[in-house]
């Protein structure tokens, strides 16, 4: 295979990954699942380091309080792979003791550092996944819930989640469903420094989304169902509480 | 091109891309960035809010102070791309602005999602120069010099750096050098809850690394020049910082 054809495949393969929320009544066998989990492992991560762990959730009744602590999102009851990609700053501490090393807590730059490795690993599982016909979803509600979390998956104190994917083969509608336009290139590449959007840069930015409603009623609607509501406060009254385990 | 053939090909190059430190005197084409920048734009995205913002470094001299910054690497200053993908909470306030709403200030949560969001879409940029024979490293060190790197990319208060990514085209002596190996699965992956490593894992996930040195005296010079470094101390430091500008 050419050169060129080989990257064609990936980046169309990049190009078409769309997220998946229903999924066929088939489970994903042992050789595929592997293959996920190789692709995250191979992953850049700081320092050859990995400081992420990976809990695969296969026990039913863990899926289904999941499910509900991620803001009742019934679906991901119903994924046959669940995967919580954790920024773990506990598992090098105990490398460092086995050495003889009382080491530091670990900080707010050493979890975010392990959130970035956790989140690249993810993406590289999601990656895979959908090269092999396996559809992803990302399920961002995994932040929230913070003591029940902890409780649920006996998270130490200086692990905490980054982010979930729930996988499973797409339905034919799933897989007919088109993908929502992203955002112009120019509201998102900067040159050399921050520019500061204007209200015309958000307008154009919104253009493909707002459709009939046009720009105000959409964006107020959008505003009040995610940035206003009750998950995105406990979202952020969850995240503070993992981050007061980390010292500065 | 079979369905197999090309999962093979996304396989292969996700576990064959590796970090490249080192890069030939050769540029960039237009072309070719545009399409490493569209495999991020299409990157999964919370909520398709894309809620991060690259910036695109092409200044030479804003690339020098990068690489100083960022615990003086001065390959940095030689990439011919240099991307600053931040998690940005101030692009859309000022949607929300433009449409009449005065937002609440973004919390820790929002900006967790949107360093998860910036991160992924790291990844597929990653993954797509890779195919195009582009190599890649992630910089953790942007995560240092809170101040100075406010300075330096004039950063509004709710944005912060995610990952910086340097690109360029490998020189022979770094597609050849080996990728290192990860650490054995079962001390990556856990079922259902965490599992507390032990002494033993954590020999295990380090086995293949050690070398003659032998573990301990492997361990202890790793936790020196790592965890208990300056630059660690720096990072720590300067993500409390960033991380005081987002509310509960």
């Amino acid at each position: 295979m050419a050169e060129t054809n080989r990257a064609r495949v990936v980046l169309d393969g990049l190009a078409s990954r769309k997220s998946v929320r229903v999924f066929e009544d088939k489970d994903i066998d042992e050789e595929t699942r592997a293959e996920i989990l190789e692709a995250a492992f191979q992953a850049p991560t700081a320092g050859n380091q990995q400081l992420y762990s990976i809990i695969d959730v296969r026990a039913q009744a863990v899926k289904e309080r999941l499910a509900e602590l991620c803001d009742h999102q019934g679906f991901i009851a119903k994924a046959p792979m669940v995967l919580v990609f954790l920024a773990d700053c506990e598992k090098w501490r105990v490398a460092y003791a086995e050495a003889g090393i009382e080491s530091r807590p670990a900080g707010k730059g050493d979890v975010l550092l392990a959130f970035a490795d956790a989140a690249i690993a993810a993406q590289n599982a999601v990656t895979a996944a959908w090269a092999l016909g396996v559809g992803s979803c990302y399920i961002g509600d995994v932040l929230e819930r913070h003591e029940a979390m902890v409780e649920l998956l006996k998270l130490p104190r200086q692990a905490m989640p980054a982010v979930m994917v729930v996988f499973g083969y797409p339905t034919e509608r799933q897989r007919r469903r088109p993908k929502p336009l992203r955002m112009p290139a120019e509201q998102v590449v900067m040159r050399d420094s921050y520019r500061a959007l204007t209200g015309e840069d958000a307008r154009a930015m919104l253009a493909s989304r707002v459709g009939e409603r046009g720009f105000d009623e959409w964006v107020r609607a959008f505003h009040a169902r995610k940035y206003a509501s009750d998950f995105a406060a406990e979202m952020n009254r969850s995240v503070a509480a993992y981050l007061e385990n980390f010292h500065e």
